[in-house]
């Protein structure tokens, strides 16, 4: 089976202008200045160029960072490239990993997730409302390059099927509730991760970590500015973004 | 043979103390308060703890991050982890990819590189002074877990040997020299990222990027802050590090 | 002659309702729920707040800060507060001080040199577009509270009547070719400040103040976070301005 | 009398060097190549330089922030110019203003105070400590250039004296404790303006402030981000200051 970007095609245009378009689907694509047929499209190999009305457009396949910004379907706010590179780095998560997530979300994470982790690592992913489980699997199916990534549809709460994992990632309300539950699934010194978006789920949550018995790695944010791409008047784009969410990482003390 | 990972321990104390120390070499570990045998040190299992003169220590195994930041020793300024991640991240580095960086400096990014790419995937990284050469495959040298790095001491000014790599990273000082010569070895619509500090370089390098027909997808710097570890007083740390590095990321358009 | 600011409101509201209302010029001012008479809002002493339609308004007086950003009329990027107020500080205007400015821009800054520098002192400045130089004339024409503003409707390539000035603010696209002029009008170790959109432009501003002998004292930018005012959901908000300008503060060597 | 500024210099030498000296002073000022007497240095015009040992040293005369970071002396964390400046701008104070404060601290907001509402204004600090007190004292005398500060050795706990007042400064540790006494002092719609170095603070003062009928303006963060100063190498410094401190800022609703 064709994994779900090699399908995909980004149509880079005048002014900014970019689109990630399925070519799988046939389909007229609007540009900003005509269209062009899907299947067409999928004639042109990436990184060349087709012409509309003396306009250029370039086309590439898509990447994870192209994916997750401009494809995925959302109904929930999602981990960003920006903290999710770091959050995979600061977590340790490399081939072979096996690491859990709670909750799924849009699945935006478990797809950086289960490509990092590659074919012989494993995610596990939760996820209590159905909603966003149907979102997320519809996501992911045949997204995934590697047929790693469990999905459950109920809250950690519940508890948690996994022993010995070597990481896991919590994007949920109360991290507080369930850090005791997740430290059950986690190996010794395993790696834990937190986003919460307010300094108050902060404080909450490093008090819980410190009772848990977690060793608190950091605290931190991380800001990122844009530069206008015009190398003879170079400077920062006008509007950035401000805030995503607070990141806490920890390990596990203990047996 | 064992991965050097396997024999290295991050030392937790108190006041935010932390060190790497190697369990393979019979050795005295000074601590702030006293001091314990790394012979000892090897007996004690990851997440644990031991006591020296009433004070608790906890013992970690050492990851990615703390290799980079706590144990490589470095000649040059190397790619952090705040920048690492997002690099691997915005290059589309997973398991599988074959990528090639240039020059390898320390080794940091290198071996960054090589657990993302995973027992299938292969890295290429040059490196022109034979000092940073030589100091790469010592810090590199069992410590990568899978053996998937291929080491050059010559700049990549006088050729790449690859063709149609996935990626390509260069941490050099001037970058537009060899634009054209890594467009060379990359495949149609690969990834090229590029670290530079100073402005005037960003201008320089987006110039040579467009002469050589590449996508230019962003130019960006991030910036991480801190914060303290203590719930009821909650503040961001009161120095950060203000800038590492302009962050240039391009996609090979054409053949 | 009463000031402009007296005859000033702010009108808060629910929902970050922010307006600024002239009581002096009959009218009926549109608010979210509803619309009051200007003559009405007249009676209301700031402070205080009306009701209609079972939604409270605060009606506050008009201060520098509600006046540059939410009344003032504009066709330039104009100096915003956060800069100006750190301008104010870097070229140590006070009372009694006498400062140049060109360009005028829309007087956003004019305004608040001319109350930073109070009855006793004395602003001069140049605005060579005439479309510029009547918009600030009527945007500073009965606010200003002091009477010590001297408007030019010219370039001060053609020179600066002035001499032995404390100060002097450049916003002008190439400030490096009036350096020389500005010079001329400074005190001895007087202090010049410049703002600047692009890094080619400070670099080229900094060989300049080199060549022209002024001491640089600072090359910054100022970056504001602001945060949603909930206590117990504290975060920042989600955009933020990446951006304004960059400042550029020396001080003149030599006689 | 003269004021203390008048007899304060600014020397200026290689490698970033910068000293603030009192001429007034018999004394050996210590420079990094050699030094000069004091009684020299005042024959020195501001702007002017002077050599020792091949060495050329520039001479300024001393302005308020070369006095706040270079020459005062503080027992306590001041509030620098970078927030200072956004404080003076936010609460409106300009000549003629009658501001209060408390706690005084060291005096260097103070001073800024001072010289910001001018002969005609007026500044009332209040300092619950003897030993700042007399620091303070010692840090204004003969540097206020307008008689405009009445300092008060006590808190403002035991009630404010002032009624009216245009606006209020407040750095204590626990604002939300006073805000009921400030509220008494200010004039309707009067400014209030508070530093606090920690989230919880700010969650707390928010809710007191809202308890206590004021309309939330602004809760931000300032940060500086300085340059080298190399325009063909530009780039911003290795570090910076990631925190200070969070600003609230507020007007008085009712009389």
């Amino acid at each position: 089976m064709q994994s779900g970007f090699s399908t995909k095609r980004v149509i880079i245009g005048p002014d900014g202008f970019k689109k990630v378009v399925d070519i799988a689907s046939p389909n007229k694509v609007g540009l900003p200045n005509g269209q062009i047929d899907s299947t067409e499209l999928a004639e042109i190999k990436p990184g060349n160029s087709f012409e509309i009305k003396d306009t250029v457009y370039y086309v590439l396949n898509c990447d994870t960072y192209d994916y997750v910004m401009h494809y995925l379907k959302r109904k929930t706010q999602v981990v960003y490239p920006k903290e999710g590179a770091y959050i995979l780095m600061r977590l340790d998560v490399f081939p072979g990993k096996r690491v859990g997530e709670a909750g799924t979300g849009s699945g935006a994470f478990t797809l950086c997730l289960s490509r990092a982790v590659g074919p012989q690592g494993q995610v596990y992913t939760y996820e209590q409302r159905e909603d966003f489980y149907k979102l997320a699997e519809k996501n992911l199916k045949n997204f995934l390059e590697f047929d790693n990534v469990i999905m459950y549809n109920k809250s950690i709460e519940e508890g948690i099927q996994e022993r010995d994992l070597d990481a896991f990632f919590l994007d949920v309300r109360e991290p507080w509730e369930v850090i005791q539950i997740v430290r059950e699934a986690l190996k010794p010194a395993g790696h834990l991760g937190i986003i919460v978006p307010t300094t108050n789920q902060v404080s909450q949550t490093l008090i819980s970590l410190e009772k848990n018995s977690f060793y608190i790695s950091e605290v931190v944010e991380i800001m990122m500015r844009k530069y206008k791409l015009v190398p003879e008047r170079l400077r920062p784009k006008d509007l950035m973004v401000g805030h995503t969410g607070y990141l806490i990482f920890a390990r596990k003390l203990g047996e």
